[in-house]
């Protein structure tokens, strides 16, 4: 078989209010390469995981059940300061299965996770723009990049906030599967797929704009 | 209690092999609404179901049992195929449901459901550029548009394909509170919304480019 036809399995982590489109829009981009990529949906244990937004996705294993993954993709959300604990189940599933990992993803705060389990030690990263500094707070051993659409750095790819991870999942499956299929798949999904990284149109709201009216929807709820 | 500060109700309807970012691009920006809109999920009768990218969505509600709806949001995708039978459970919800409702929105191959409800008899409508003969073969009493990003005629706002759901949400958000805050909107998730509705920069594939890749994949699962 050759490394073209390789069926990848990508296992996308839920966890109680993570961002709806953190995780859908990279699994829609990633859900059209079709037969040569599987995604398998993973959380602390089977079941349902609600989110931000309140539809509830089902999570098909656990994280001790969760078959082998070549590519993570780790959501953002405000659920995600409940999984900064440094021995929680979350950081944990992270460091004993990203090494096996080709490409390890977040999106938006996601990227928080992922500083704090000590993978991006040493790494250009980024993350959500209005909450930049919660990632950043998490982890100074990181590279922390303010204005970029998405960083890849390594087996690593991390996204600004919420919709630029759509444009991440094309730059990953530009470099999985080439640019012609990715571009491919922008297509068919309508989807204006900006491609240079380094271009934020978002680094203007760094670390302040509405964020606020987002906590205090919270507190309603 | 002013019209302003009124909770609306949005009801996303669920059905077997739904395309992902098509319910979750508008749901990211209804969700980010706050304490003014909740949102619901809806299906034949309660459970998970299935997208056609593999993760599963839970219906909280049967259609028998949802409660009245505001919005209603109906997603496209390789399933909508399944869901055209005239007398099927779908198209009956939306012809009981629909007059009742402020907006009843679709996204991509979606509008086929609403055009075969009789729902856009006499209306302008667009849907999926690459499947576009495969919304107009449904009803031609229905004015298709084959240029626009999306298209609001009274109560209904329809979408092209995938992507240009959240276009449309965002116009329809400006619609109900405001320009101010639908671009609020667009902010906190870092999305370069494309407020021109008449602006469509996937018109040139129409009913042509990869779509028949996608039906390959999917006969391979």
């Amino acid at each position: 078989m050759s490394e073209q036809s390789k069926t990848r399995v990508l296992g996308a982590v839920l966890y109680e209010n993570f961002e709806l489109l953190d995780l859908y829009g990279p699994l829609e981009m990633f859900g059209a390469v079709g037969s040569e990529l599987k995604i398998v949906t993973v959380a602390d244990e089977p079941g349902p995981v609600t989110s931000f937004q309140g539809p509830k996705t089902l999570a098909e294993f656990g994280y001790a059940e969760c078959p082998e993954l070549d590519l993570i993709l780790v959501p953002g959300g405000l659920g995600t300061a409940m999984q900064l604990s440094d021995d929680g189940a979350l950081i944990s599933f992270l460091r004993d299965r990203s090494p096996a990992a080709e490409v390890t993803m977040s999106v938006c705060t996601g990227s928080a996770i992922l500083a704090k389990s000590g993978l991006l030690d040493g790494r250009r990263a980024t993350s959500n723009k209005q909450f930049f500094d919660f990632a950043r707070a998490q982890n100074d051993a990181v590279d922390w990049v303010t204005e970029a659409r998405w960083v890849e750095d390594g087996p690593f790819a991390t996204s600004s906030g919420v919709s630029a991870g759509m444009d991440m999942a094309l730059g990953v499956i530009a470099r999985l599967y080439g640019e012609e299929r990715a571009q491919e798949i922008a297509n068919i999904t309508e989807y204006e797929w900006q491609r240079d990284s380094t271009t934020d149109p978002f680094t203007r709201f760094l670390n302040r704009g509405s964020a606020a009216r987002i906590m205090r929807s919270l507190e309603t709820r």
